[in-house]
């Protein structure tokens, strides 16, 4: 059978109306920075497969890798053993991460990173004695689909049925330039009326949000009214991490580094699925004891895949060359001179860059996914560009080896779709 | 650095207590049934790596596919598009699982599984405008470590810091020989004082409980109870899917099918991390309609990851070979033998077998962690064997490849610590 009649007959896909949703497309190869259809239709893919494959797909040297550990340790239980890729994963992780980071904690993907930032925030205090049943979270933050990830999401509109189940959390509005007294107000009372165990953000970038972003300085001063309550900071750098705001991480443009760090995406460049949940020396602290419940009892069955770390050491290895860093640099500029030469468009509300992150928000309304935003999607892959616009913001996330002629072919669809939409 | 300093210095291992926990050994090679330490010790992996690794560790034959996949398409995001590694395992699926089950959806670990599972059942009532919040499980279930699994886990002795936070879930003891009636009046109490969305349970065999057998004909009569009062009934084969029960799956030895059935572990035949939930066309058709909501909005980044598919496509490929069920049975037989051996032993409370998976359970009382239980362990591992006794329960769930001469050896660690503990 084909792969559409099956795909039809048996396959539920996620963030999908079955009903009124076009038929998924196949994809049967991918090279670099482009998706290859099955009658050989090229896509150059705008977002790296979800901010996953930023080294480019079918990399060669993280093939090698991969293909080298899986012939020799595939798997192993990960209490009471332990082994080279994820000792050798975090030596290389912990020289780039913020430096207050001591700590790396194994999930499979960023919703049980963030249910595992949660409960060691949660935990905390109550190994300290404190009952604190808070959250604080950003609006229009998202960190996933469990509960506990949904629960401190403020983009939940689809979640009408889980609603009753949440955690409880306070949220604040992101600092921008305009509102930082009142957003530190708000702050400070959610603080002072409830006992607040800690706080999640994505910092500087919020991706599902739209790509949004939000001061550095604001941030800073949040971060340090949370410290000074004892209230843990979650980064969930889900997204953000690995380069792609241009520096490794988004909170090393902050001097205020969070307590703990969620990371997953392109952690593992894009090939299996893996996550991590780093911390403080602090934080881990908290949980010795000779009390053994007073330990973290949390554990997923592929903790530490090894084949997960080979392929996250090799994705580090590309990150911190200079060849990638250079990538990355130049996306920067020519996203930079693209939103220069755009922003002045009757259609453009707002036009915003963070390393190879752009977003274009447009002056009109629509829906999440509703039929414009899917037109919007239909225009730019007809012309060979896989984008996801977000509502009404198209963004452009593309693996570090995109080529300056393939950016091009993708700033150009988009200066088409301002004229057509 | 060593395996072990930089271990130390920077992993935070799942279900440890690092203050009193033995260090991680380190483990540098694996094959077939066999652990490799740093010293070239040998560990026969008796519980194969928690259950997944079972066509035996770096199988040539599925290395093999999954690096022939990597060269070809690593990711893709799952929305929008699909490839052909998920509908060959779609396919292959289908056939295999319980014939009412006919649509796929995908995660990465049990948890999430569970987590999608769960919204399902309460999304399925919501989008027919019932409002149903109750869900109900077995005393001492055990369904994984995110806030909706933690949730319905039964076995939550280390969940204190996180038990407010939990979705309403009423209990049932499971089915025996002796207490069906007063299992069904339980459930009948439940079912008739609140809204119960559905049911949850590990069919047949709980795992972390330590491998608790029940009775298959009580487990139906349950089923069918859930059924008539449309409360959806959710199979969480993680653990016993794939051949460990005797059969493809645990709920073939039933004739009522549950509406979801949750799977990971073995589904990747130990290599990398992904899960399914899958479920019926009336649950799935329940969630089309041209209201968007009514979609089922849950995603993970990595859902479907083609190189996990590649892998699970080999291990069903391997589990339906006549080879690998003519080792299930040898295991079966072997296990049922020294079962019958070692049941009038003065120490045995209980012995119980169930397709290749083997419990003997202690006349003596052990705390879940405590130090009698790490003594139990230190006993296996000091003679190359790689167990890891729940409680006062030794088990055994060897990868189908072990050997007679491996079983025996195992057999033999068991009767010796049949006379020192």
């Amino acid at each position: 059978m084909s792969i559409s009649v099956t795909d039809q007959a048996h396959i539920w896909h996620p963030l999908t109306q079955h009903k009124t949703s076009s038929t998924p497309l196949p994809i049967v190869r991918a090279e670099g920075a482009v998706l290859y259809g099955e009658n050989g239709e090229e896509y150059i893919d705008g977002i790296a497969s979800w901010y996953t494959a930023m080294y480019g797909h079918c990399n060669p040297y993280i093939i090698e890798k991969v293909t080298a550990q899986m012939k020799t340790l595939d798997q192993i239980t990960f209490t009471g053993f332990t082994h080279q890729a994820a000792t050798i994963l975090a030596q290389k992780l912990i020289t780039i991460l913020p430096d207050n980071q001591q700590k790396l904690f194994f999930n499979d993907n960023g919703s049980t990173a963030v249910e595992a930032g949660i409960k060691m925030a949660l935990q905390y205090h109550h190994n300290k004695g404190a009952k604190r049943n808070t959250l604080i979270a950003f609006e229009e933050g998202f960190h996933g689909d469990t509960f506990g990830a949904m629960s401190v999401s403020g983009l939940s509109v689809y979640n009408g049925a889980f609603e009753d189940f949440f955690l409880h959390v306070e949220r604040i509005p992101v600092p921008q330039e305009d509102n930082l007294e009142e957003v530190l107000q708000k702050l400070e009372t959610i603080v002072e009326t409830h006992a607040c165990a800690g706080f999640i953000y994505e910092p500087l970038v919020q991706g599902a949000a739209g790509m949004k972003m939000h001061s550095a300085l604001g941030l800073e001063e949040i971060l340090k009214r949370c410290k000074e309550h004892d209230v843990i900071t979650i980064a969930d750098e889900v997204m953000t991490g690995f380069g792609k705001t241009g520096k490794h991480f988004a909170s090393l443009y902050l001097e205020t580094y969070p307590d703990i760090i969620c990371l997953s995406k392109s952690l593992t460049a894009g090939l299996v699925p893996m996550s991590l949940t780093t911390c403080t020396q602090e934080i881990f602290d908290a949980f010795l004891d000779d009390t053994i419940s007073k330990g973290f009892f949390h554990a997923h069955t592929y903790s530490a895949n090894p084949i997960a770390c080979a392929a996250a050491i090799a994705g580090i290895e590309l990150l911190t060359s200079s060849e990638m860093q250079d990538n990355i640099d130049r996306i920067y500029k020519k996203h930079t001179a693209f939103a220069k030469a755009i922003k002045t468009h009757s259609k453009a509300l707002n036009v915003r860059v963070k390393g190879v992150i752009f977003a274009l928000e447009l002056d009109t309304k629509m829906e999440r996914y509703g039929s414009l935003r899917n037109q919007l999607y239909t225009h730019f892959m007809s012309r060979g560009i896989a984008l996801r616009p977000l509502g009404n913001t198209i963004y452009i996330l593309p693996p570090f080896v995109t080529s300056d002629a393939q950016l091009d072919a993708i700033y150009t669809a988009i200066e088409e779709a301002l004229d057509v939409f």
